[in-house]
């Protein structure tokens, strides 16, 4: 006899990126930034004493929230800590969400919204994205039309890369009744000269919530810490109701401050992966893939002759993984997360070798 | 207007036990393990590189569950590791309570059960304890009764200390038509001599999940971690489908996985605690107290004359924290976490300054 609940029985659970078993050239398939964290934080790593362990950390990751609202100029009710960005992803479902109440995306996007709403037993009111990835006209009132209380965009969005501007964001959270949940796992890596700051919607608005990462652009994917950014009315019943209690460790709250503190040093990471986001797209171009600008820390380029599933497979055979989804309008392309300027070179050669 | 659902806009969150801004002479509150994690810990925390922090942890955390499977008898399969222990709890709420489903519990027990189930929209079937606080007879048959799909027992039991014996609990779960889940937070501090193993329990029964947490016996309570132990068919949803892809860190894995390879170190910790458990039981008891026998690391003692918020408070303000729980059956009590001796003795010191 089985003791799961049926929506659980009758859903399947979330694929992660192969983690390779394999001898391994380049590791460019789940987004890591292909720089380790700054000294500083291997620092507050060796500076943790054994009473810091020992005791139970603060709750609400007072330090931590407190750095974030000074570095996004809020205060720190508009801030709360989680342990990685799924944890808020969960608990925008839990607290805004009606158990089997729908849930609308925009497709493609991040392929955990599906699993977590099916373990809420939410149906999905799928919006496609346009040919060039942009968010269509009216799919904020595609959502409410089917009654969805909580909407969930990535942005810059993946696996395209594309940014939508902040002003187009803000129209879609003006027009939709419920919560719109911004996913913004590669905001680092945009190019500055773009101008983008959607801090600006969490203070107009009642109904955005910014999802914020240190996996990508602070090179903590290991250490599991995210951040939400919304008004604190919105921030409340998660932090004090619906979250775990202790929900991110001690030693993630301080690695997470130090990162914050000395952003800096993560930002000449992100410099380094945009300059060879730049000329890995143009060579990918070069070699015939159809490569989008992007201002994330990835790539997808439809392979040429649209056999994106065997060059994943070749290239994997030489020890450099990138992510093919199984998936519409993505079966011909690969997602290929921008590594060193030694992996992408590996990765070129490889190409070059298959073809 | 307010965008929460109505289960989460009802609902009051969990209180942690207060962490004190005060000068702490000693802090009595939480039931921390009063010794720091042994050298070894340290130095696997020292040991960390960059790139363990820059990449995804497993996602299963598969070196740990290999380790603790060795030290139950078990196979992998039966272990599921946990960001907390409230984790655990939360997870099998997710996948074994239908949003709404009664939750069957003990009165008193761990005060995060009912914020739990509040979260999930269910009632609870509470099945109040004896006077000695052991589980009384047919409590599987009223929680059958009101429809219960899951229940929590904490064994040995909070916030009374009583051990009840693995073959009472296993009647109870033969007798009951849910999952059983047994939280043992405590179970390091059992003395050896109790013979208590509840590891057969997993092996017999299909609806038996022990929570084990190191963040009490450990000393690890800052860095969240705990684990699940289960029959495969139990562990396997929770793993697959409802935790979050990756709910525990690499800094955790490492930490946590050393800890169970050095357990005799912890254990040289257990067998101290229990050595000023009784200690301190005996110079309550002489000082006018009832503290019955306990199985963990904290004693709830009534105070003579039953004004224990006066105590508690009078306490606090000498720099001792021990916590009073506002509650039927408890408001004349105060629960005392075993600290060192020289802890102990600043507790037995300000009782006397008191009195």
């Amino acid at each position: 006899m089985s003791y799961e609940r049926d929506a659980i029985a009758r859903m399947s659970g979330y694929t992660p990126g192969e983690q390779p078993a394999r001898t391994v050239i380049a590791k460019l398939n789940t987004n890591e930034n292909p720089y380790p964290p700054c000294a500083a934080v291997m620092d507050a790593l060796r500076g943790i004493d054994g009473h810091a362990l020992r005791r139970y950390p603060s709750a609400m990751a007072d330090g931590f929230r407190a750095e974030a609202a000074r570095l996004h100029g809020l205060t720190p009710d508009h801030i709360i800590a989680t342990n990685g960005g799924d944890e808020l992803l969960r608990l925008a479902i839990t607290t805004f969400l009606e158990p089997g109440g729908p849930l609308g995306i925009a497709e493609p996007g991040y392929s955990l919204y599906p699993v977590l709403a099916a373990v809420n037993d939410s149906p999905l009111v799928r919006v496609p994205l346009a040919d060039d990835w942009s968010t269509p006209d009216g799919i904020a009132d595609r959502w409410n039309a089917a009654g969805a209380r909580l909407a969930m965009l990535v942005n810059p969005h993946a696996p395209s890369g594309r940014l939508t501007p902040a002003a187009e964001i803000a129209a879609i959270a003006r027009a939709f009744d419920g919560v719109l949940l911004l996913d913004e796992a590669y905001v680092d890596f945009i190019d500055p000269a773009r101008g983008y700051d959607s801090i600006p919607l969490v203070r107009d608005l009642p109904n955005v919530l910014l999802l914020r990462t240190m996996s990508k652009g602070y090179s903590l994917a290991g250490l599991r810490y995210a951040y939400g950014i919304g008004a604190p009315d919105l921030v409340a019943p998660m932090l004090t109701k619906s979250k775990d209690s202790y929900n991110v460790d001690a030693v993630a709250q301080v690695l997470a401050t130090a990162s914050l503190k000395h952003r800096d040093e993560a930002a000449r990471t992100w410099a380094a992966v945009r300059v060879e986001r730049e000329r890995l797209r143009a060579a990918l171009v070069e070699r015939g893939f159809d490569a989008p600008p992007s201002e994330t820390n990835f790539l997808l380029a439809a392979v040429p002759g649209g056999n994106a599933r065997a060059v994943y497979r070749a290239l994997a055979d030489s020890g450099i993984y990138v992510r093919w989804f199984d998936q519409d309008r993505l079966r011909d392309k690969l997602r290929i997360s921008i590594g060193t300027p030694e992996e992408n070179d590996a990765l070129l050669a490889a190409l070059d070798a298959i073809k």
